[in-house]
């Protein structure tokens, strides 16, 4: 269950400023659904709606294979391509800063270009047993493109001409270089719709590939992204949390408001955060218009950003996604709490205060306070309260923010499904390389 | 050796705003340098001349008992007491996806309430033997202390009495609650000088105890901040970077740029950008004034925040912290690469150009174009070139960004040493849970 709301937000998001914009919702919710609208771009749109039976059995097939060959996953792949696969497995597999994640490991590479980092990579890869994930639609971006077979050739060092059966590659059915190449080695593949762009894809084998790999429920994840569908068709600015979403941050734009900042307070959503960041940046920001999209993580970020949120230059609402649940075991009705998170009675002098209280309880009673105190500091908050367990509650949030994005940019006057502005430095950097030195030379 | 260029922000950074400027620039410097002005409070200014050999000999040898003592080291701290550590850890001990870092572990703890987080740190804790080094200026931070004691209970339900031999506290010398409670149990402790607040303290015990404990070599970082006390001392605005950082991005503020983001390529600097943000955040995001301090990690926000940077709302410009480096071993004169980073001649027809080259040329490369691609976009470039090994680096951009930090809170008109908007959340947080129920109840 997805339920915005905009109490926080007031004056700026009023019933009357509401009512005042419903034509222009019902123009954009008209637009969104209408299968002539932007037709060939909207595949994400229907996609929990379609029977894709077939194909989540062969996804699923995959990653038993996956981690039956091998001991850890690596998902090369940037932008789109990883940030919602990376989203979904820090949010329902998250570990500890010793042992990063829970369940069968998935690491990413390929989303940058550090030599260092890639070399430190395989030096410890070659303590394991690796296989890769490729993921690229067009098959033709550099950095996943470089660090794909720089992989593979190091894996070919070592398993010969056997590397090939720790390669998959998700891209177009179609076309594409990565897919001949794909053929012509006869590494097993997955399909990315081509009418799925990149930062909507999450929810095809883009994402759940690598989210079957680290051991979630596709299924699971799919009927939630289904109840999203169901929740954001309606065309009631009440009962449809996308479009009061849409609607909301669209006033504060209107109104002057220039940086929405994402607030999450569970270290396992801090991914989640720069999908939605991609999401919103790259469909919105073009045209010279659009908020920049930021996120924080409190209370973490209070010691750092706190000071400005509060005083600084009035430019930033925060937009809450308060998700359900601490990632800690709940007591039974009536049992006590793990011991282990009850601040015991023995404490300092300054920390008397917090004897008996359970680490929940504190972090409750901060998201109270910084509610309080940001409303008192003039800093509009809209409120995403998402409830449910994770796997659905993933889908169905992936679904939400789908479709406000899509609705937002109808609402600015943009086209939420190009990226222009990411193509001039593509061509930038390829034009240096085809004239550039090669290396030792 | 640190070099700011301001070609990139013409014609917003002119030589005639700066010469307008200077004399604003000369009283910042000599108000800044004057020690009778903000007395108690500059402690950071005269720290890196003066000989704290002693101190030093006292960190170093508790970081050796530390790593014998144990197998990994859990930094307790949020804000200043956690940021700068784990700033220069990710930055000289950089591992991978997989390992984390390099080196003795240390990780941190206390910077947020997440109770699941804790208790999978807990359970990962089971398997490894502890040593905690709480850092708290005040002893009375929320976040920190509960953490502190939910952590300490757990250790001594494993080793009793001995468990006080794991823990050390790093704190005010002369007062405050957690002083008095490692006096009274026993715990080792370090001083952080009173006249240091925390956003300027990672060069005291606070990061060099941690970083001492990760294996740093912290007389190096010593050095570093001493050439970096050298640089920003000269009243020379082109001799001195810290005045011409200041001065240009105060220029860039006057003229109505509202983001700054800081711009890193390399992973391992992911880190000191949340260090940088909160330094500046928190000293002059004050009054309905500063900068929003935002970071982009390319070339991976590229895939995510690029369209918006070349063509969305026209707010934001880029400060590029170019490191030197990779952190790949570079080969010696005349020697090739090592073979696993440069890319085969059997890729796909894509990649067919990216052959022979290395991934540290794509790096360069993707930093050209990008510069040149932005620049079109009307984008506001700072380059702030950081050249030298890293563990002196690392001391000498701390000092250069605290010099141009506060340098430019006076510029501002503000107090680049309080935070009054912190405090407001803090207090009211403590009023909530002092009425609040406990546990269970």
């Amino acid at each position: 269950m997805i339920r915005v709301q905009v109490d926080g937000a007031q004056p700026w998001v009023s019933g009357e400023a509401l009512r005042r914009l419903m034509s222009q919702l019902e123009a954009a919710q008209g637009r969104l659904w209408d299968p002539k609208e932007d037709e060939g771009k909207k595949g994400w749109l229907t996609w929990p709606e379609e029977d894709h039976d077939g194909l989540w059995q062969e996804v699923e097939a995959t990653a038993t294979e996956i981690r039956s060959r091998a001991d850890v996953a690596v998902v090369v792949g940037i932008g789109g391509s990883y940030l919602g696969a990376r989203a979904m497995t820090a949010m329902l597999r998250p570990g500890s800063e010793i042992s990063g994640s829970r369940g069968f490991p998935v690491v990413f590479a390929g989303y940058q270009l550090s030599e260092g980092e890639l070399l430190r990579l395989m030096d410890d890869l070659d303590d394991r047993e690796p296989a890769l994930v490729v993921v690229s639609k067009s098959g033709s971006t550099l950095e996943p493109g470089a660090v794909f077979h720089l992989l593979r050739t190091n894996l070919e060092r070592r398993y010969g001409h056997q590397a090939r059966e720790r390669i998959y590659v998700v891209t177009d059915p179609e076309r594409g270089a990565l897919r001949e190449y794909a053929v012509e080695k006869g590494y097993r593949r997955l399909p990315i719709p081509p009418d799925i762009g990149g930062r909507y894809s999450v929810l095809t084998p883009v994402g759940m590939l690598p989210a079957a790999v680290a051991g979630i429920d596709i299924r699971r994840v799919l009927t939630g992204a289904r109840r999203g569908w169901e929740e954001c068709r309606r065309l009631d600015l009440w009962a449809n949390p996308a479009i009061l979403y849409a609607a909301a941050r669209h006033l504060l734009y209107l109104q002057g408001w220039m940086v929405e900042a994402l607030v999450t307070y569970e270290p396992r959503m801090a991914d989640f955060s720069r999908w939605w960041q991609q999401l919103f940046g790259e469909s919105q920001g073009k045209d010279g218009r659009g908020l920049f999209p930021a996120f924080l993580h409190y209370t973490t970020d209070l010691h750092s950003m706190g000071q400005f949120v509060q005083q600084g230059r009035r430019l930033l609402f925060e937009t809450v996604l308060d998700v359900d649940g601490s990632s800690a075991p709940q007591p039974a009705n009536g049992e006590p709490p793990d011991p282990r998170a009850v601040i015991p009675d023995d404490v300092d002098a300054a920390s008397a205060y917090l004897a008996g209280k359970r680490l929940d309880d504190l972090q409750e009673a901060a998201m109270a306070a910084v509610m309080e105190a940001h409303r008192e500091g003039g800093v509009p908050q809209l409120w995403i309260e998402a409830k449910g367990p994770g796997e659905e509650l993933v889908g169905e949030l992936v679904f939400f923010f789908e479709a406000a994005c899509a609705l937002g940019g109808y609402l600015l006057g943009v086209d939420p499904y190009d990226q222009p502005g990411v193509e001039a430095y593509k061509r930038k950097l390829k034009a240096r390389l085809l004239s550039g030195p090669v290396a030792g030379a």
